[in-house]
Parts: C-alpha cells; sequence; structure tokens
C-alpha cells in the first residue's frame, strides 16, 4: 500500500462494488450467451438517442457543458420543477458520492437496509460514516424500522430505494410520504428512484420541490436504456442541489452522453413500448420460474427476483451453474433475501437462452 | 444551504473551476465564432475514433466495464509497464480528485504554483487540505521553490503541469528527474502531463514504473482530441494505483469512451497528423500576435499564452473584447501572468477569425 493514503483511505477495504460481467467473461473465457445480471435494458434506447449520439461523436473535441443547461432545463420540465432544484451526475452512484461527500464525516451515521444497495455502502464507508441496517421485512424495505433506527442513532442519512433493489418489491407513494412526515429532525432522506419509469401508478410520492427534507435520485440507466452512458440527477431544494457545485467534477459528463439522454426525454413513445415490454417480460420471466418449481417475487421494476425456496448456499448454487451455462445474472448478499436470485427482464432471445439454462442448473445445484 | 452539509462542505466557496463557454454563449445570446479558449483539439480525433463511438452507440444500453481492462492493457502496452500501474478516470480532472481524496486530510499541506491548474486546488480545497503557492520564475513553474516549499511545510503533494498551463512553457525531463530525486521524504510528486503528446521530445521524464515518489496524469482529452469523451489515465506504483480503487465511480467510464478511446490508441498517424499541425498552428498564431504588437511565448501545447505587454486589467479588457466580438479564449487569473491571454491553436478557419478580431479587441481596450 501507498505510503501517502490518509488513514481513512489506508483503512478501506480494496473490495468492489460489483464484479462487472466482463470480468466474468474473460474468466470464463467466452462471452455470456444472455446479459440479466446488471438490470440494463435489453430493450435498449430509443432509436431517437442513438441518432443523436451518432450524430454528437463529431463534436466530441469539445467538453460538454458544465451547467448540463439544457439537460436540467428538459428534467426540469418534466418533473415540474426548476433547473435550481436539479443535478445532473455520472449515473446514480456518481451522485450518491457527492451526496455522502457533502453530508458525512467520521463517525457520523448512516441507517440502511440489511442488503440493500452496496454502492451507497462503499461511498459510506469511504468517507468514514457508521452504517446501521434494518432487515427487510417480508422482502421489503421496512419503513418504521428505518425511521426508528434513524431516530435511535441520530442519523444524518435514511438510504431507501423504492421500488427496491435487489427485491424488487415497493411501496405507495403514500407509505413514503408519511415517512418523510415522520423523519428525524436532522435526517435527510436519501430516495433512489432508479426504478421510478418502471413502477405501478401510485409509486412515487408527492413531495414538494423545496421540501428540504429529502434528496430524490433518477437515471437513464434503467428504463431509459443508457446505462453506459453515465447519466443520472437528482431532485432537492435548490440549498443542497447546488451545494453539488462545491465538490462534483464540473466538467465530468460526456458530451455524447449528454445529447443522448436530451434525445431520451423527447422520446415517450419509446418509453410507453419499453413500459409493455417490461409487463410482458415479468411476466413471462415469472412463468419461466414457476414452471422450474421456483417462485417469483413481485415486481415493479426491471428484473424479478426469484425465491429459490431453500437457503442461500443453494441459491448460490443455482446462480453458479446459471453463470456457468453463461447466463449472467446476480443474487442479494445477505440472509434471508439470499435464498434468491435476481435476474434482469430480457427480449425473448435472452429469456429463452435462461428457460434453457435455468432447469439445468437447479439440477446441478443439487 | 441545506443544514445537512457538513462544516467542511458548508466552508466551501460556491465558485466554479471555470466558466464553460457554453454558459458564454447563453449570455451572449449567440454561438461563439471560435473556440478557442479551452485547449481542446480544434483538428478532432481520429476517423476511427468516430466510427468506434457511433458502432459503439447500440451499446449503450449496457454499462461500461468497471475495470477498463482493454483500455488499461492498452495504456500499459503503450507506456512500458503493467495494466497494474495503470487507473483510468473521468478525465485528469476526476483522477485529481480521487487522488487528493486518497492522500489529503484537513489541514494537510499541498504545494502548487501561484496561477496554476485551478481545478486541482478546486480539490485540495474540497477535502480540507492547505494549499502553498509559489511563484513562477520566469513564466515557467519554479521547481527549486517547489521542493523548498514542499520542505519547509511538510507538504505531501507538489503539483507541477509539464508541459505547464496556462504558460504553456516546459521544462526538460531531466528537470523533472532531478526534482523527483530531490523530493522531500513524504512528499508526492503530482505530474500533470496533460500535454505530453504534444511537447517536444526530451521533456518526458523517465520515470521507473516502479517509483513511488511520483504519479503521472495523461489525457484522451488534447492531442488525441476527445475532451467530450472524459477519459484520462494515471501511471504509478501498483500500491498507489490500486487504492484508487477504494474510492473511485467504478462503473463512473462511458462505455462509448471507452471505446474510442481504445481506437484512438490505434491511430499512431492521426496523432503523427495532429503533432505536424500543431506545429504549425503555433507559428500561424505566434505570428498574429506579433504582427498585432504582442508577444507569443513559447509553447509545448496546444495553445499559445500571448503576452499582452501590459498590466493585467489591459490583458483582461483585450480578453473581453476579443470574447464579446465572439472569439472564446481565456487567460491566466493571477499576476504577473495575468499579463497574458491565452489562445488555444485552432484550425484555419478559427485562427483567421482570431486574426480579424485581434487588432480590434486591442483597439477597444486602448
Amino acid at each position: 500500500m501507498s505510503r501517502f493514503l490518509t488513514p481513512l483511505a489506508a483503512s478501506l477495504p480494496s473490495t468492489v462494488p460489483f464484479v462487472g460481467p466482463e470480468t466474468q467473461e474473460r474468466s470464463l473465457n467466452r462471452p455470456f450467451r444472455a446479459r440479466l445480471g446488471a438490470n440494463e435494458s435489453l430493450f435498449g434506447p430509443s432509436p431517437k438517442v442513438l441518432a443523436a449520439m451518432q450524430a454528437a461523436a463529431d463534436q466530441v473535441w469539445m467538453y460538454g457543458d458544465p451547467e448540463n443547461h439544457d439537460l436540467k432545463a428538459a428534467l426540469a420540465a418534466l418533473n415540474g420543477t426548476t433547473p435550481a432544484h436539479v443535478v445532473v451526475g455520472e449515473g446514480i452512484d456518481g451522485l450518491l458520492g457527492y451526496l455522502v461527500r457533502l453530508t458525512i464525516g467520521p463517525g457520523d451515521k448512516v441507517v440502511t437496509s440489511l442488503g440493500a444497495y452496496p454502492t451507497f455502502n462503499f461511498h459510506v464507508a469511504g468517507y468514514g460514516g457508521t452504517l446501521i441496517r434494518v432487515p427487510y421485512k417480508d422482502d421489503h424495505e421496512y419503513p418504521q424500522a428505518l425511521l426508528d433506527a434513524a431516530r435511535q442513532h441520530k442519523a444524518k442519512l435514511i438510504y431507501l430505494a423504492n421500488p427496491d433493489n435487489p427485491m424488487g418489491s415497493w411501496h405507495s407513494g403514500s407509505v413514503v410520504e408519511d415517512m418523510i412526515a415522520n423523519l428525524p429532525d436532522g435526517t435527510l432522506l436519501v430516495l433512489d428512484e432508479a426504478y421510478a419509469d418502471l413502477a405501478p401508478p401510485g409509486t412515487m410520492p408527492r413531495i414538494a420541490p423545496d421540501d428540504p427534507r429529502v434528496i430524490r435520485f433518477r437515471t437513464f440507466s434503467k428504463a431509459y436504456g443508457m446505462a453506459g452512458a453515465r447519466v443520472g440527477y437528482a431532485l432537492a431544494e435548490p440549498g443542497l442541489a447546488q451545494a453539488f457545485d462545491k465538490v462534483r467534477n464540473h466538467f465530468g459528463m460526456a458530451r455524447v452522453s449528454q445529447m443522448g439522454a436530451l434525445a431520451a426525454l423527447h422520446d415517450g413513445e419509446h418509453l410507453a413500448r419499453v413500459q409493455s415490454l417490461t409487463l410482458l417480460a415479468r411476466a413471462r420471466l415469472s412463468a419461466i420460474a414457476r414452471t422450474n418449481g421456483l417462485t417469483p417475487l413481485p415486481s415493479a421494476t426491471n428484473f424479478v427476483t426469484i425465491d429459490c425456496g431453500r437457503d442461500g448456499d443453494f441459491a448460490r448454487a443455482v446462480l453458479r451453474e446459471t453463470v456457468a451455462r453463461g447466463v449472467f445474472i446476480r443474487m442479494p448478499g445477505v440472509a434471508p433475501l439470499d435464498r434468491c436470485i435476481r435476474v434482469s427482464l430480457g427480449d425473448e432471445s435472452a429469456l429463452s437462452v435462461f428457460e434453457e439454462v435455468l432447469p439445468q442448473a437447479i439440477r446441478a445445484a443439487g
């Protein structure tokens, strides 16, 4: 280890939040037959996005607009707010990092769910925060327990993903509204809405743009099919939103990505098509699970979490045998969630591969 | 201001390192006629880069490889080292941020030159470090003074850009090698080589890949003409290089940018062409300055810094009048460097616009 690291940096583990599918492909020495592990959109982006990106390629000699002016204006219009309430950044991952940097110092407490998004935990640990993890209840994040823990530990942040990853479960907007109303003074709700565009009506809470108690995160990586562009955004009251300017990488957005995201917002038809395909693919994937004696959990996302009906060792074996047969999937990391595997929605071609492989994997897993 | 900010975050100013040209265009209410302020490459990227990016656009539904495996392998081969010595990140700006985060805590001292790269200073302040600024000497960064200040203040980092921005000056590689040999124990040299590909032979120091005293930064934003792709890299001994994995945004690289950068490394002819065009454009831009009674400084970069021959107020007036006439340029921020304006190299079309505008701007500046 380099002797120049700060004590905090030196103390951090070298583990990474996720191993990428490319790493696994290099290790398997062949490409995956189906890529269903990272909740990417196999339905792809809008053709208008592709056209915009291809047209913008020859502008790559120019830095992107560091203010993300046009994209912020479009996002503000979409969300019924003003550009001063919008932060654009390098995916929700990047924005969560900035938020934790702005709010968490060594010893500050942060509440999340046991088994929830590891990248958020990576950022909290990375800035010296202390994580308090509350168990899920019936495969849902548990609002009352999160609030109780925040009150007990005087936490600065509560992380809630709604809909949830990795379980695919969700709460109605009114549950989140109640949660906000009952936040302890001094606690900010970090509301990860990456799957917002794929959730049933009524899932998104009504939150006044100037409410200082909550910051929402959205992304172009899921429903918009642009994970590789790295464009996420946050909605918060202007005092918090503009604080990101104190620390963010002002020239961090790729210009081609900015252009692609802007084009995506102008193709509502494509989004509606993806939403329809999502409903069909959820049903198809759930049927595959049932046919094989497994239990698909209800999903408000672009993946289905499948209860393998036994313990974590069995689900890990099913995962390992599925991956060994060329299908990239992932699974929750901790009990009792780890009785499940998590399979992203796919087009018919990818789902057929999974349909072929799953019974073999279950047999091999014993 | 949000009440959730840490004391450090709350103390940071809301100023940004650079105002982007798009912001100025919105304020001028028309596009610039020539974009010569951000040291972008008007010679553009390789046609192979454009083709690779256009071909990769329909992969945008996939996250990029978080290990940057193929790009790191190619960069290691190019630089005669191993992938374990290479870090890829969101431009040098992003990588400098990660480095400062890894090495600087509140009160730690950092030495740089008075008037050198503001974005580095932004990061140091952002992590609570204390900046010590050493004056330039004869428009060059001053190695002995930087070393003396580091020794006196027990600095953890010295920042040196070679070639330098904003002055365009450079030291021979042997000067940098001497500097490394004389670093105080406990001081890491942060060697920003953004303009490496455009410098005269002999400018790049020979540094053993495992030397723990220095970390070098390179970019695809300058000679490769891909500023908007946001791809930079660092070369350091593996203990330091791999420490970036503790804090970086692992999925922060745009997939299309990864593909473009890889393609750029496979077009040596384009790079050679840009290097030739650079020599011609430096001569042409210098001649324009001289014709107007100004003094172009020698340059090892893709810009020419032009001494306007009077004080900072006069140079600021020349800049203002140039910008008002539709030519985006910048200038050094502090005396005595601020007697100069900084003009990026352009193609003949952009330089002709500057040639037309400069005498008008000088007249208007009085």
